[in-house]
């Protein structure tokens, strides 16, 4: 039999193949293809995701406000990979018909609560009746006008595109509460309850680096900038291909007290716990000068951040230290469409996975 | 056992409770609520819609382009009711990964084609993989600014509010395509095959009505408009309803030529058949005096209008004239969560309503 685009499935080619043949050649001429915005112009950003099945429902969260609150992160995050101040919200829900009103008010409430955190609300929308519950949204956002800032222009918004190598990789946010939930969950670090609720709490709750962002795009320092969506291996990859380089990373990440804590116990390093998916940290490239200088001027107003790794000139090249010297770095390398799309389904497979990981690379 | 919101289903309350009880007491304060468009302030509206399964799939279509040019028709038709210009759309697939390499080719063909055939296009997106095919897009508009014409401001933006008795009801658009294409399908109308082929091309590519849109917009002749998403019925409910107003609805629906041959072979009526969903119509409220000449406006350009009706003063009252007098207005009821929700498997029940009703109202 004969290939044909008829009998070849998304499967058989996986995101990066469908991104790579499909989207790209089509897409290729739109001024943001591959940022986590599109551009409007004008200063306009908007960004649209779902809501993936949240891992909290599979280690026993039922109720649907953190899904709400989820669908909102997910969604500001992609606003603050572009350094915008979010404008308003509209959101998409396909509902069973037999969801319970509780629910759909839950989800409306996490929603509407994760959108006044950032300042910001729901204006519009569409609800309708369908066999799986989907939950989606779409957020809409404006970008700082070029602004002349320590003696050179900023651009304003900010993308994937504008790093060189020996830029500082600089990760905005509080990495590992999400996994650290499913460790603690899952029995595998015995830590106080006060702990563990803490650790749920965080994990419940992630907040869209927005106001980092902006900070940093304000003041001329993030060169470039991409959420950690798919977790950290490939907001790294993504970031170092948009700008023909490579990267070498830290062999620890710094963690919050309670995750060194979990990473201990559980003998997951802090490299293996931090570069998880679900925190919605955001990853940017600073100039090597003027990233201690970032660091200071986030920390100064309590934003949470760490230098995780440096670019390099070596396209596609992904290291991480080590004592013997740089070696490849095999980080969570999901695809959707394939195998290794992360379905929730393999927690327990994920946790092992990171387990060893830890006894390869890094120190806890 | 006592109902709390855990125990009471969407489809216990139905979509109009729904939204009365759930979304109103919410997003009231939200300016445009309720309107088809969510509005961001200085001109820039938003609106986000899912593609449901097309009807056209169940009487055999089987090429997902015109899925891809429906989403982006959908969604255009919300702006067309703000009498917007598109600035751009951004697209969120969720698509099983067994689908093919070429469907996905085709919704991206259809979606890129509806939005270039207006004018537009795609500025980004997300796809993911999921259980379910779920299409959804939003669009983002910018309405007119104020403008003084014809001895008065208009206001630039429509929305539903703003019509008052005596306005005549204009329906813009083709109606009854995609229904026609039904009952030529079923076997209730033995037309030619050429002229078969004419409805089905109609009924897989429906046209927003933007440009009528914004001619009415820019004369100041439209008061109010909202585009026909649910049938004819629901659309005159809710823009008389936002008006405190009722409505007299004219008996027959001018219709295209095929149609009317069509109407005349399946027993069909024409305000039957046009009164239908699928063709994305819109409903703009015209001042009684002005109707003739914004009709005359809108053929000038080869726009296809017609009046069906008039706002009266007696609110919730839908009335449709007949021989005997002013009848109640048994329209196309859809809610959504209910059963009375158009799920598509019921194609030949409301084929056999249409010509129920034909025999109670109206004629041929």
């Amino acid at each position: 039999m004969v290939d044909t685009e008829a009998t070849i499935s998304l499967a058989d080619l996986g995101e990066r193949r469908i991104y790579d043949e499909v989207i790209e050649p089509r897409y290729r001429d739109v001024p943001s293809f591959g940022d986590d915005c599109a551009d409007f112009g004008h200063g306009l950003v908007v960004t649209t995701d779902s809501c993936p099945t949240p891992l909290l429902e599979r280690i026993g969260e039922r109720d649907l406000y953190y899904s709400g609150w989820l669908l909102a992160t997910i969604n500001l995050s992609d606003l603050a990979a572009a350094g915008a101040l979010p404008e308003g919200l509209v959101v998409n829900y396909t509902l069973p018909s037999e969801t319970s009103v509780g629910d759909l008010k839950r989800i409306i409430e996490g929603v509407d609560a994760c959108a006044k955190f950032h300042g910001t609300r729901v204006l519009g929308g569409d609800i309708r009746d369908g066999k799986v519950r989907q939950l989606s949204a779409t957020a809409i956002g404006r970008t700082l006008p070029r602004n002349f800032m320590r003696g050179r222009w900023s651009s304003g918004k900010l993308s994937r595109r504008g790093a060189r190598a020996k830029d500082a990789l600089i990760l905005v946010g509080n990495p590992g509460y999400l996994w650290g939930a499913a460790l603690v969950s899952r029995g595998h670090a015995d830590v106080p309850v006060d702990v563990r609720l803490q650790i749920l709490e965080r994990a419940r709750r992630p907040v869209a680096q927005l106001k980092a962002a902006r900070l940093l795009a304000r003041h001329g320092l993030a060169k470039a900038a991409i959420d950690v969506s798919d977790g950290l291996f490939a907001a790294v990859r993504l970031l170092a291909a948009a700008n023909g380089l490579g990267a070498v990373m830290e062999p620890e990440i710094e963690l919050d007290d309670v995750l060194k804590d979990v990473c201990e116990k559980s003998g997951v390093s802090s490299l293996q716990l931090g570069q998880n998916w679900g925190d919605w940290c955001l990853l940017v490239a600073v100039g090597h000068r003027q990233a201690a200088y970032a660091l200071r001027a986030l920390r100064k107003r309590n934003l949470s951040a760490r230098r995780v790794g440096t670019l390099t000139s070596d396209p596609e090249k992904l290291l991480v230290r080590s004592e013997n010297g740089p070696m490849a770095w095999q980080g969570i390398d999901q695809e959707r469409f394939t195998a290794r799309s992360w379905q929730g389904d393999g927690i327990d497979a994920h946790i092992s996975w990171m387990k060893e990981q830890s006894q390869a690379v890094g120190r806890t």
